[in-house]
C-alpha cells in the first residue's frame, strides 16, 4: 500500500519538474557563473531568471531583493545578526514565544554571550501573539523585531503586516520567518514594510540546501558569510546553481497552484479534521482555526504521547509528526505548545498531519479510518485515561 | 567542436554516478533525517555512508569529525569563528597572504569590527610561506592559525603538517583550507595534528551548496549557524541529503581515482606546461613548481592582459582563468600573485589552466595550438611588448 505522506511542514517532495529543471546544472551548464568564459556566462542567466521567479513569488519589487542562501535556518540567522551589526546603537531585538529554534536559539545565545536584550512576546492559547506586549516591547533601543508569519506546529499565521507598520514607527527592522508561509499563501511584499523574509526551498517541493533572505532594497545589510562578491557582496560562496534554478521552478510551480491546488489542500485537511474530531473523544484542534496555513492541522488527544501516536501511524504507512522534527527525540512537550498553555496532558499527545498539492482524497480516508482505533488502543494503555472521568479542572483544556 | 575545460580550480563538472547517486533523495527518498517515520529513517542511513566516505578521503579517525556545510565558504567561516569564540582569552590569529577570500575577508572584518590582531604572513616568489615569520608570529596570544594546504590560483602546496604542530606548541588551533586540495592530493588527517579543515563539494566532481568542515574529536567547536540539533548541535538547518549523498559518491569516486587517474593528470599538466614555454617566449610559470598540485598550471606571459588572453581562448572553445574567479572583473592582478611579487607586467598576462580526470590528451593538444598566436596577437597590440627591449630592470621577472 501507498505510504501516506502528511509530514509537509517538515519536508516536502521535490517536484518532478523542478528536479528536470535543475539536472542540466549539475554535468551541462556546470559552469561557475562568476566565470568569464561561456561555461559561466550562460549559468548566469539561469540564476536571474530564479530571482525573478522568486520575487514573482513574493512579490517583491526588484529581483536583486532576493539573497540566496543555504536554507531557512542561515536566512534566519542573516536577518537578526545582519540588523544587529547594522544598528549597534540599538541592543535590543523583539521575537514571540512559538518562533523556530532558528530564532530563538540564536535570541537565546545573543543574550547570553553578547548581552543583547531579547523580548519574547507571549501567545495566547490559540497562539496568537500578544499585541499589547508586543507594543509596550518596542522602542527605539529595538535593532531587529522578527516574527514569524505562519507557525510550523500548528499554521497559526501572524498579523505581520501590521507587525510590520508598528515597528517601522520605532525605526526597528521587521523580519518575518515566512518558511511556512511562502508557497502556501498569497505574499506581496512590496505594499507592506516588512524589511526581511526568510524562505526554504524544501517547504515548497523545492531541495533542500537551499533559500533566501529577501532584503527590501535600501536595508542595511552586513554579510555574515564572508567571501568573494556573489550575491552583491550579500553572501560569500561558489553560487549553488542547481539549487537555484530548482528553488526558482519551485517558485514557479508554487504560484501557478496558489489559488486553486490551495484551495483543494485546503478542503483535504478541512474533512480530515472534521473526521478525526467526530470520531476520536477528548480531542481538540490546536492553534487559531479562523486564522492559520490552509494546510496544517495540528491535533491534541489528550492522555497519550505523541510518540507512541506517530510510532502506530507509521506502521499503518502514515507519516506525520509531534511538534516540530527538530524538537522530537526529546519527550519534552513542544516549546509551541507549552506557549499556548495546552494542558500538559493534550500537548503530549499533539499529532501535526501537514498537507501538500501532492495529497489527494484517499489520503485523508486513510488517516480517518487509521487514527481512532489507534488512539483506543494507546488510551486502554493510558493510566491517565482510566482516571479521566476524575480529571481535576486543572487538565480540562481551556482553549476547546 | 567539443569545448575544453581547463578550469576546474574554479568548478568541476558533477560526475554523473554522482548525479545518479543523488537522484533518488530529491524524490523517492526525499524524508528528514530528523523525523520520526519511515520517511526520514533510510535518509538517515544515506547521511551516516556519506560521512565514512568522506571520513576515508581525509583520513579522519571518526566519521562524526565531519561536519556538512553549505560549502568551502561557510566552512572557512565557521572555523575561524568557532575557534575565536571557544578562546576568547586570545585574540590574535594568523593566515597568510595568498588565502582565499573566504579566509581573507573574514579576517579584515574581525579586525576591523572585533579589535582581533591578524598577522598575515607573506609568501616569497614562489608563493611559499615565510617560516621565519610564522615562527615570530606565534604565541600564546593566537586562536587560531589558518594556512591553506593548496593555493587556488598557482597550486603550491603549503607544509600545513609541520605548521600544525608548531601552532600545537603555542596551544592555538589549526586549520587548512583544504579546499583546492582534497582529491587531489592523499590527505590523512588522523597522523596530524590539524584541527579543523575546510573542503567544498564542487571543487571534487560533487555538488555546488555542499561542503564540510572537519572538526577533530576534542576540538573546542561553537556552532555559527544556530537552529536546530543537526550535525550534533554544530550546524543548524534541515539537512541538505541529495547534496551530502553527492558529496559522499565524490569522496568515494576521488579517492578511486587517487593514483592512477592523478598521475595521469599530472602527465597532462607537465604537457601543457612544458608545450606552452617551448612556443611562447617571455612565459614563466608562477608558484612553486617542485611542490604543487598536479592539476593546476599557472603561466605568466609578460606584457599583456590576462582578461585578453581569456576572451580570445574561450573563442577557440577553451575554458581557463585568470586569477581566482571571485576577483576576475576587476582590472587588478590578484591578490595571491602580487603577494608572490610577480611584477605586474607579468602578473596581468597570469592564465591559469587546472585539470582534472575528465581531461585528456586532446585537450592538451588543443591549447598547446591555439595558445600561441593569441599570445603574438596580442603583443603585437601591446605597447609594453613594443619596448619590451628596453624594459628596466625592475620589470625582468625575479622568479625565473
Ligand atoms: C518556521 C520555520 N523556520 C525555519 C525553518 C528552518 O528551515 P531550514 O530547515 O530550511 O533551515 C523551518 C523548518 O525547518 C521552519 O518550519
Ligand atoms: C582555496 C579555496 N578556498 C575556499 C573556496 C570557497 O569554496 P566555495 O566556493 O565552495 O564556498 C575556494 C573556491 O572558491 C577555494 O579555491
Amino acid at each position: 500500500m501507498k505510504p501516506v505522506y502528511l509530514d509537509n511542514n517538515a519536508t516536502t517532495r521535490v517536484d518532478p519538474q523542478v528536479v528536470a529543471a535543475m539536472l542540466p546544472y549539475f554535468t551541462e551548464q556546470f559552469g561557475n557563473p562568476s566565470s568569464m568564459h561561456a561555461f559561466g556566462a550562460e549559468v548566469g542567466g539561469a540564476v536571474k531568471r530564479a530571482r525573478k521567479q522568486l520575487q514573482s513569488l513574493i512579490g517583491a519589487e526588484f529581483d536583486h531583493e532576493i539573497v540566496f542562501t543555504s536554507g531557512g535556518t542561515e536566512s534566519d540567522n542573516a536577518a537578526i545578526l545582519s540588523a544587529l551589526e547594522a544598528m549597534p546603537e540599538r541592543t535590543e531585538m523583539i521575537t514571540s514565544a512559538v518562533e523556530h529554534p532558528a530564532i530563538l536559539a540564536l535570541a537565546a545565545h545573543l543574550e547570553k554571550t553578547r548581552g543583547i536584550k531579547v523580548h519574547i512576546i507571549p501567545v495566547d492559547a490559540k497562539g496568537r501573539l500578544d499585541r499589547d506586549a508586543y507594543r509596550a516591547a518596542l522602542s527605539t533601543r529595538v535593532a531587529i523585531v522578527s516574527i514569524m508569519w505562519a507557525n510550523n506546529e500548528t499554521g497559526t499565521l501572524f498579523p505581520v503586516v501590521e507587525l510590520a507598520e508598528e515597528a517601522k514607527a520605532v525605526g526597528a527592522l521587521f523580519h518575518t520567518d515566512a518558511v511556512q508561509a511562502v508557497g502556501k499563501i498569497p505574499i506581496d511584499l512590496k505594499s507592506t514594510a516588512i524589511d526581511m523574509l526568510s524562505l526554504s526551498g524544501h517547504k515548497l517541493h523545492g531541495p533542500k540546501g537551499i533559500g533566501a533572505l529577501y532584503v527590501r532594497r535600501g536595508v542595511r545589510f552586513r554579510s555574515q558569510i564572508k567571501g568573494g562578491q556573489q550575491e552583491r557582496g550579500r553572501r560569500g560562496g561558489t553560487e549553488n546553481t542547481p539549487g537555484i534554478v530548482g528553488l526558482g521552478k519551485a517558485a514557479e510551480l508554487a504560484e501557478q497552484a496558489m489559488h486553486d491546488e490551495v484551495t483543494r489542500v485546503r478542503g483535504l485537511r478541512d474533512r480530515l479534521e472534521k473526521g478525526l474530531l467526530q470520531r476520536i473523544p477528548n480531542t481538540f484542534v490546536t492553534g487559531d482555526v479562523d486564522n492559520r496555513l490552509p494546510n496544517t492541522c495540528n491535533i491534541a488527544c489528550e492522555f497519550i504521547e505523541g510518540e507512541a501516536i506517530l510510532l502506530l501511524l507509521n506502521r499503518a504507512g502514515i507519516a506525520a509528526s509531534s511538534g516540530s522534527a527538530c524538537t522530537s527525540g526529546s519527550l519534552e512537550p513542544s516549546h509551541v505548545l507549552r506557549a499556548m498553555s495546552v494542558p500538559y496532558t493534550a500537548a503530549h499527545g499533539a499529532t501535526r498531519f501537514s498537507f501538500s498539492r501532492e495529497n489527494n482524497d484517499e489520503d485523508v480516508d486513510r488517516v480517518i479510518e487509521a487514527m481512532p482505533p489507534i488512539i483506543e488502543k494507546l488510551r486502554d494503555l493510558s493510566p491517565f485515561w482510566q482516571g479521566a472521568g476524575e480529571a481535576p479542572a486543572a487538565f480540562k483544556p481551556v482553549y476547546a
